[in-house]
């Protein structure tokens, strides 16, 4: 539709096109735009779509992602489908009896992403939902991608599969966005180690620690636990009130 | 259910428990299957369906993956659902404001990984289809799992949350185990719970958890620092003697 001339930089900024050939269900389209949405993805081609297009049930399945199918374009052949991409990826459920290079997702989303990032148009082909992509779509593609999955049950709906590549896809460009802590300041060490005072001088005085021999390990085996849980300082205040709580009520009723 | 000294070599079998906690509707609970067999996940596990168990539906939309419906377990609580497992992740949509690590699939696949190799068993608590897990729940859990996706339009359904888990479980399926803890065995979950009741019994008669607003909050904050420190079952006998003689030395004086 659009020249290839024009493709590249809106290209860079939305990810592989998600190309689905004959759709069955608009129900699945829509479940594949809600994927999409998910992973940024925002270019679905629909080629001979069975059902109507627009589709009320794509929408009503899409979840809000609406954006998506509102933009969605409406092929009348593969071929037309991919005229502006470069670059084209095909997803079946196994490696074809073909010459191609067959990538996994995580593969095919750094080969994306860095094709994309110099200008290439992609995009992945996803055949319909009984019996995937036919020999004719997949030969047109440059690579297959495949999931590696159980190799006695490899079942996924076309969401799902549109959902892993495009989980991958987003994966390669967030890796130094995870999601970040919270927490509120850890402790540091002088307040660890009051802890331990509070808590190892009221345990003296219990009795619990009065195996001097066995002391120095017990004392350690406390100390240990408490360091592993990385406390906030919050938490420490926390604890010491759990301990005076413990010892108070007792001095009250002595 | 079983005890935990039959569970490692089962575990190692199997992956990670998939807990779906109040699931809604018996089709999610089917889609939730194929994921997992997918990914060569079996053990799967459920907090009070709202729907009876078994469920037609959940076949129907297992597309062929009864065996993880037939071997599925209903639990009255998520307590008991998560009794035999030694280290639990919740799902979240987002981080909580709590004081837990928070993982990427990856990481936590990772980690998972590495954890069923040296026999601790692990599970993933997904909440109900609407709402996801209430805070009760995350706070069970010894650490969060956050997927990355679009910040602006973040909406899994059950099973594709479930999947992108179990997909990242997979991928690290040929990577080498981890070197062994040379640590006792990890404190279950019953055995934790009973640490939990022991402490706050006697918080609650010192009067800590006094205000009774508070009081969810503040049981929370304390089973989150326990939990992170992933204790030993002789690490929690050893806080259940500090407790003890704390309450004991009281007792006896009065």
């Amino acid at each position: 539709m659009t020249g290839t001339d024009e493709r590249p930089t809106e290209v860079a900024g939305v990810g592989p096109a998600v190309v689905l050939v004959k759709p069955q269900l608009g129900e699945n389209i829509g479940m594949v735009a809600r994927a999409m949405l998910n992973c940024c993805l925002l270019d679905l081609r629909l080629v001979q779509p069975r059902e109507a297009w627009p589709n009320g049930r794509a929408y009503a399945a899409a979840s809000g992602a609406d954006r998506v199918l509102d933009r969605a374009r409406v092929f009348a052949s593969t071929a037309d489908a991919i005229a502006d991409l470069h670059h084209v990826y095909a997803a079946t459920a196994r490696a074809r009896d073909m010459s191609k290079p067959t990538l996994t997702p995580r593969g095919a989303a750094t080969e994306i992403r860095s094709r994309i990032a110099h200008g290439v148009g992609c995009g992945v082909l996803f055949g319909r939902e009984a019996t995937g992509l036919d020999n004719d779509d997949v030969a047109r593609a440059n690579a297959i991608v495949t999931v590696p999955l159980n190799p006695e049950f490899r079942s996924l709906n076309l969401a799902m599969a549109v959902l892993l590549i495009g989980y991958e896809w987003m994966q390669t460009g967030s890796e130094a966005a995870a999601p970040a802590h919270t927490r509120s300041r850890r402790a540091n060490n002088a307040e660890m180690s009051a802890l331990f005072a509070h808590l190892e001088g009221e345990l003296d005085r219990c009795g619990f620690l009065r195996n001097l021999e066995k002391r120095p390990v017990m004392v350690r085996n406390i100390r240990n636990l408490f360091n592993r849980a990385e406390l906030t300082e919050q938490e420490v205040r926390t604890l010491r009130g759990v301990i005076t709580c413990l010892v108070t009520r007792r001095a009250g009723r002595e």
